[in-house]
């Protein structure tokens, strides 16, 4: 945040004054640094998000949600106007304003009160969804000769006979290349579009206690009363939409990061997933290869696009 | 998402079909998820993330926030008229609406375009911001003895002669206790609070190469140009504002995982930090010891109040 006002002319002290000649390493790892630096600082990171806009695909039956710059929300003596918009000449930075019709936007965790109040809101979600085992079960062949295929029981037991038994507290995402057309407006439309069936959700819940699963088009299936999701919701089960990337990761071996922000009392999940794969896999950045700290830099630089109705470079 | 009409007394189709007798266990735990069994799975899981609500402190130059309930966009025959709010008893569902005055709310991570035009946006931050080695160094003490005391390079080096070099990557948070008061409204005001100088940022980012640091208050320092946020953005590292209980994780030994929606061109970024620690830590969750899967359920159910401006139980 930004809470003072800013003098951009006066004097950035810039002397680094003391710098310790420390060079001791650790005698033994600690905890789980140890595991971090022998396995995950040499893995594939996948993300398997998509960047909201105001564009995005999204059910019709909602509103627009528009994206804006943020503006003094009082008269700030010597510095803005109430009303005056932040701007990075003027004020030495920007902030951004959110209009969001909906929660349901983008890629998702749907945490059970989006349809049952007496089940956990997105808040209300334990800090023990944070990493798990993931395991991606691949229909794509299946949708591509039937656009509304949804994933049976046959096809979970017969990932199983190929890779065992799909371990208890995972993740499961189901693969069907819906998301490659993303963010194609014409998403939010297009019926019949790949889900998953009730049978095969009761089967991933009840016989192999997974944590959630999570899909790639914005529903979980094509019935009249959406009986997949209704299912999930009023047996207190989160569920994960509009994952993208699944192509690009491993179907056993690797681990997902779950992320969102915890908006109080909210029934829907703006959600992060990042796939974590084995060192070996052919997809994926590594710590150290991208440009980390410090960040990219861009030779254009950002700035409000009012066509776009967002920032762009 | 909801894309379609339910029909809430249509017969939901609840027979499980068919459940193979697949009881094979995985020979060889593939890739990272014998990581995972062997040590992630029995961490404690500390939720370091203040809950956003209406009525968190902010910026006072920002304007306020607010949160509602998603209503119909446009008229939906034999369903919903365009502004119908959509109710768990008409519709089904509820999803929440946002009116976000700012980006700069609550728990956060900054990408350096904030204040830099020219560096990474928060979707342009790379996949590798996922799971990392946390730091924890604690100034609580003197934080009692001076309410506006800033983290030190001497800290630094203090907490290094007693625990090892700062590992190169490494997530770095800085504990002062000043969230302990989160989320009393003062703290939008209160002068002076616990900050990070400019030195520290330095020496933790040009001398240990840290990935990103990270303090309790909404504010890196005091001074009258934020020097140090000045210094950081204008540089292209980011930094966590708003973090919370990092008196309940160690000050080694622990991962954090970071997570964050992709709003695209979005300058400030509505963070999730949860530590995972050694499992004989004292705090914390562990997986199957809280309602996961399915996930609690309620006494009270979620509603809509209007006096608190958001959904409570």
């Amino acid at each position: 945040m930004f809470c003072s006002f800013v003098r951009l002319a006066a004097p950035i002290a810039a002397a680094l004054l003391y710098i310790a000649p420390i060079t001791t390493a650790f005698a033994e790892e600690p905890g789980l640094w140890k595991v971090y630096n022998e396995t995950l600082k040499g893995a594939k990171y996948v993300d398997l998000t998509h960047t909201i806009t105001p564009n995005i695909p999204v059910w019709a039956g909602f509103g627009k949600s528009s994206f804006g710059q943020a503006a003094a929300g009082t008269d700030l003596e010597g510095y803005a106007k109430k009303g005056d918009t932040f701007t990075y000449e003027k004020h030495g930075f920007n902030a951004s304003t959110y209009n969001l019709a909906t929660d349901q936007l983008g890629t998702q965790l749907d945490p059970p009160a989006h349809w049952a109040p007496e089940y956990a809101a997105i808040d209300e979600i334990p800090a023990t969804y944070a990493v798990r085992p993931l395991v991606v079960i691949n229909i794509e062949d299946k949708v591509k000769a039937d656009a509304g295929y949804h994933l049976q029981v046959a096809d979970i037991t017969g990932f199983e006979e190929k890779h065992g038994r799909i371990p208890e507290g995972s993740v499961v995402f189901v693969r069907s290349g819906w998301y490659k057309k993303w963010p194609d407006p014409s998403l939010s439309t297009t019926r019949p579009f790949p889900g998953v069936s009730l049978d095969a959700l009761k089967f991933l819940h009840l016989e192999r206690k997974i944590l959630f699963h999570g899909h790639e088009p914005l529903d979980t299936d094509t019935t009249p009363t959406l009986e997949g999701e209704h299912w999930l919701m009023h047996n207190g089960f989160a569920q994960a939409e509009g994952v993208a990337n699944l192509d690009k990761v491993p179907e056993t071996g690797a681990l997902v990061a779950i992320g969102y922000p915890k908006f109080g009392g909210g029934v829907g999940g703006y959600a992060r997933y990042i796939a974590i794969c084995p060192p070996d896999w052919q997809y994926g950045v590594t710590v150290g290869s991208v440009p980390e700290a410090p960040l990219q830099k861009f030779d254009k630089p950002l700035h409000f696009d009012e066509k776009a109705g967002m920032r762009l470079r």
